[in-house]
């Protein structure tokens, strides 16, 4: 270290590096070859660039750069709190996911200096509460690229997981169409006709 | 998919299923914990973060949302030219490894829409010109995230590789310091004691 560290960049380097762990959080959907799970850091690299990739078919007034900050933030909850599978997620069970996650947020931004924590953590919030476009652009393109890796993987995590056409449609298709029906669109006949099998 | 495809969503769907492979690409550095190699996906991700995070660092003038753009591109011609540890690069292998890149490059940007492909070719480019300030500091964080990883781990990559501090200065420190002096100067001494060992 430098004779005289820098205090921020002492706290945003700890923070990047308890961020590593997010490599190591399991998600349930599979890489599209089927060889592994996927982990949560490698899908927020995914998720930005179908951002980056996706954005002219965004609605109109979407910040796109805006919707990849909030992507590369939106599940570092889970170094905490674990990633909850959607098709698990239920009424009885949201307030408690919901309480872990904010525990979750408040240690792993609260890591950085603060006003930039309140930055990150205000990014964060919007995505969850999902109700400004660029927050539903970003939750859309969350549950979008799920049945992408499916399709490409002949829905093996979906069969393992016992998951039907309406349960994606319901789950899935719902939050892509809020904001972007298009995608939906171009993807759900051959969701269903892989599920009819 | 919909009775009427949209080609340019079906393109861009290609481009991003192919870009899963980059997950698969391993890298020379582990995660911090040290459990096992990092790879390229989860290593983008990374990085983007790393700029978001510490972009107050950046020289005057960095555009900070176009460095994050430019890293979450910058390591896809791994896909197909794989990844050279900056250890095993000379002037030997270069214009063998440029080369390779560069058709890999062809290939992967060009399986986008021809505006689109020109664009996140020429960002591409940008980064590995590495002569505008923001790809220096894409460069630099690209070079900065590894010794924090190492440090973490206690060194484990490069003692594996038999890398002295001279070798991490020369190649590290020396593209660290040409954006972001402040970045070394706060790790330089701990690297050197954790190559002195």
């Amino acid at each position: 270290m430098a004779d005289t560290p820098d205090p921020r960049l002492t706290a945003q380097l700890d923070f990047l590096t308890q961020a590593d762990r997010l490599k190591s959080v399991l998600r349930q959907t599979t890489l599209c070859d089927g060889s592994r799970r996927e982990n949560s850091g490698e899908h927020s690299w995914h998720l930005a660039l179908y951002a980056m990739t996706l954005g002219e078919h965004a609605p109109e007034g979407v910040q796109i750069d805006r919707v990849i900050r909030m992507l590369l933030l939106h599940d570092l909850v889970e170094i905490d709190a674990g990633d909850v599978p959607i098709y698990t997620q239920s009424a009885e069970n949201a307030d408690a996911i919901a309480a872990a996650e904010a525990r979750a947020a408040d240690r792993i931004f609260g890591l950085l200096p603060a006003p930039q924590a309140r930055e990150f953590r205000a990014l964060w919030d919007e995505f969850e509460a999902a109700q400004t476009p660029d927050a539903q652009f970003a939750k859309a393109l969350d549950r979008f690229q799920p049945p992408i890796q499916n399709i490409a993987s002949a829905g093996q995590s979906w069969l393992d997981q016992g998951v039907t056409y309406d349960m994606v449609d319901s789950r899935v298709g719902r939050v892509v169409r809020r904001s972007v029906p298009a995608l939906w669109d171009h993807i759900s006949g051959t969701v269903k006709a892989l599920l009819a099998r």
